[in-house]
């Protein structure tokens, strides 16, 4: 029986989100821009989701703008703040820890003449309020900060962060990447100043090709696809109505049991940090407490190189990740783990693992008592 | 049983198809940039289908790049042509007649000091070769052009377009949305001077959410998503897997008979309108014969408005679209059926009929028997 701890990278589709997409797909097929009948009731899915999610987030569902996933999600926020803010100000900020979607958004902004800050962090990976105090000037348009970052998990203080750059940047919208935090920790945008929030569907059990971006009824941005004028205008296309259906299933079925699925995380999480931090040669990278995300791990083990160990570990049936598998397989140094100061080898002894909400004790138990195993077997250093 | 003639909107997503794509979001869910082998089987999707869409095409599988579909393929290859090309000059071509995604995104660039010329057509929604050729300049270095105009079916010579372009704009990329005519009519974009060429999913029986762009290998274009480099950089995010394995069932189920296909619905089409231009009345927009698509017909009623025909159809279970389904909802004037040249009330008086591959003789004459019926009891002129 395979153990799959890679959640942050992509989770499972809920059997139930797959049986309302493919029931979509072949029955209830029409166009929501379609004026008959068949029309509407496709339609009739963008609607009920569209609801479902805004009472997640206690917002407005016209607010809640369907995308084809996380990364179009923040660069549609991105893309789309710059552009429509560029008269007045050229002044946008990030940090130096973003997934690739964000990150890699602000730096092709800068080669088109936008002045850039990116932002460091401390060693758990936290952006303090005061490097951001300073950063913030009279021309910033945009500041973009995650949740919870996908490599070691850090939660950042985003509700501290939006008060700060509403005061002292009043032209600024706040842009937070939810997509590892959605359905995992409560957060609700409209309270608390944050202008843009995204959202990736195949982080939490729904089908890949969904997600969204929550734009705050005050908030204007440009759309990044032009055409037949759905969700509003900002988001042109025929909306993914299967992808859309089994979305709202899984969201559904994620908020259930939201609080106790999370403290449920957060078990397996401190039993595993337990048994694996006692071991000489493994560190945690960021918080071992609820400073952290519940699902996300990350360990150092001296001497093994990350993929080494991802090999050894899938032997037996476990899955892991050598760091964010968001990067389409090319091998780069992680921006996470070197803004949080590792440095040399410790930078490619790294290894993540991230839970579900279907991941058990005995799971997590196998996979340690495997690091375990590996990591003496394996480590370069009890080999001298 | 309900009589489905809205093809050219939507279509039913292949039972095969839609299995494949429940496969892969509940077994085969791994990330395809993830190193382990979870990783790499959902990798093998995207090869395999990259390769049958190649084959289909006559080109190279790294000259497809998957998106979510034909308006991300279309502001994709036309955003990033202009973006990529922007210092060797600033003017743009297209056509009166293109599809919103297309037709706006120019006017988007319009907006961004690109300098836009809109070509018109004949009356049968023909681009003339010598209107082109008066239009093309040094500094031109995008055409965009469509195969298959969605409204009335009509061809455009795009192989002979191609020629003039490359003749006289040698700076020009030249683009065609194929959206319409993929599977249906054949066309190898490589070997006739087609550097970007748009395709659809869900127009061929593939699930929604799915979609590529041709980019000749000599072509250089921006991505419109930055993040994570997948896609050889040209299209960022995690891979729609399970709606590229959808992707793969139906091109491979649509092009092992595409050619009796064809012939099958134009012998549909020719029936059609054989039956219905013998009333008074009822005129056919664009070409009757094989100068246009196979799959449209495009009706204007003396005296009914589109949408009453469209709801009395409806009343009897046959769905046809009053126009374009691709501008959510929003009633606005055709720009196709003004380009050739229809006024006043014909422009509101104007049904589409779209077929598919699985639409039958008895449909066609149900549906010519119900129009012919309706058209006699809603049409005002009859009633003076």
């Amino acid at each position: 029986m395979n153990i799959y701890l890679d959640n942050a990278a992509t989770t499972r589709c809920l059997p139930e989100a797959a049986e309302a997409c493919s029931h979509v797909l072949t029955e209830c097929y029409g166009n929501p821009s379609s004026l008959h009948t068949m029309g509407m009731n496709a339609e009739n899915y963008l609607k009920d989701c569209r609801k479902t999610i805004a009472s997640t987030l206690k917002t407005s569902p016209k607010e809640i703008v369907f995308t084809s996933g996380g990364t179009e999600s923040n660069n549609l926020a991105i893309w789309g703040s710059a552009r429509a803010r560029k008269r007045r100000g050229r002044h946008i900020i990030t940090t130096m820890i973003e997934h690739p979607s964000v990150y890699n958004t602000f730096a092709a902004l800068s080669d088109e003449e936008w002045d850039v800050t990116y932002l460091p962090v401390d060693n758990n990976g936290v952006l303090s309020l005061e490097v951001l105090e300073k950063s913030l000037r009279e021309d910033t348009v945009l500041v973009s900060v995650m949740h919870v970052n996908n490599e070691i998990g850090t939660i950042e203080p985003v509700e501290e962060i939006a008060k700060l750059i509403h005061r002292l940047s009043p032209k600024a919208l706040f842009h937070v990447d939810a997509i590892q935090s959605y359905g995992k920790l409560p957060l609700y945008p409209g309270s608390i100043g944050i202008d843009l929030l995204s959202v990736s569907g195949h982080k939490l059990h729904a089908p890949k090709g969904s997600g969204f971006l929550y734009i705050n009824e005050k908030a204007h941005i440009l759309p990044l696809l032009y055409g037949g004028g759905q969700e509003g205008t900002m988001r042109s296309g025929t909306e993914n109505v299967p992808a859309i259906a089994g979305l709202d299933v899984a969201v559904q079925e994620v908020f259930k049991d939201q609080s106790s699925n999370t403290d449920r995380m957060y078990s397996l999480r401190h039993e595993l940090i337990r048994r694996l931090s006692r071991i000489d040669g493994i560190s945690l990278n960021g918080y071992k407490d609820e400073r952290s995300a519940p699902h996300i791990v990350s360990l150092t083990i001296e001497g093994v190189r990350a993929e080494v160990m991802l090999h050894a570990l899938e032997a037996k049936g476990i899955f892991v990740s050598s760091g964010s598998a968001c990067s389409s397989n090319r091998p780069s140094v992680s921006r996470t783990l070197t803004a949080i100061g590792l440095k040399g080898d410790a930078l490619e002894n790294t290894i993540r693992l991230s839970f579900s909400i279907h991941t058990t004790p005995e799971e997590i138990a196998d996979a340690a008592d495997a690091i375990e195993e590996q990591a003496a077997l394996l480590s370069r250093f009890k080999r001298k």
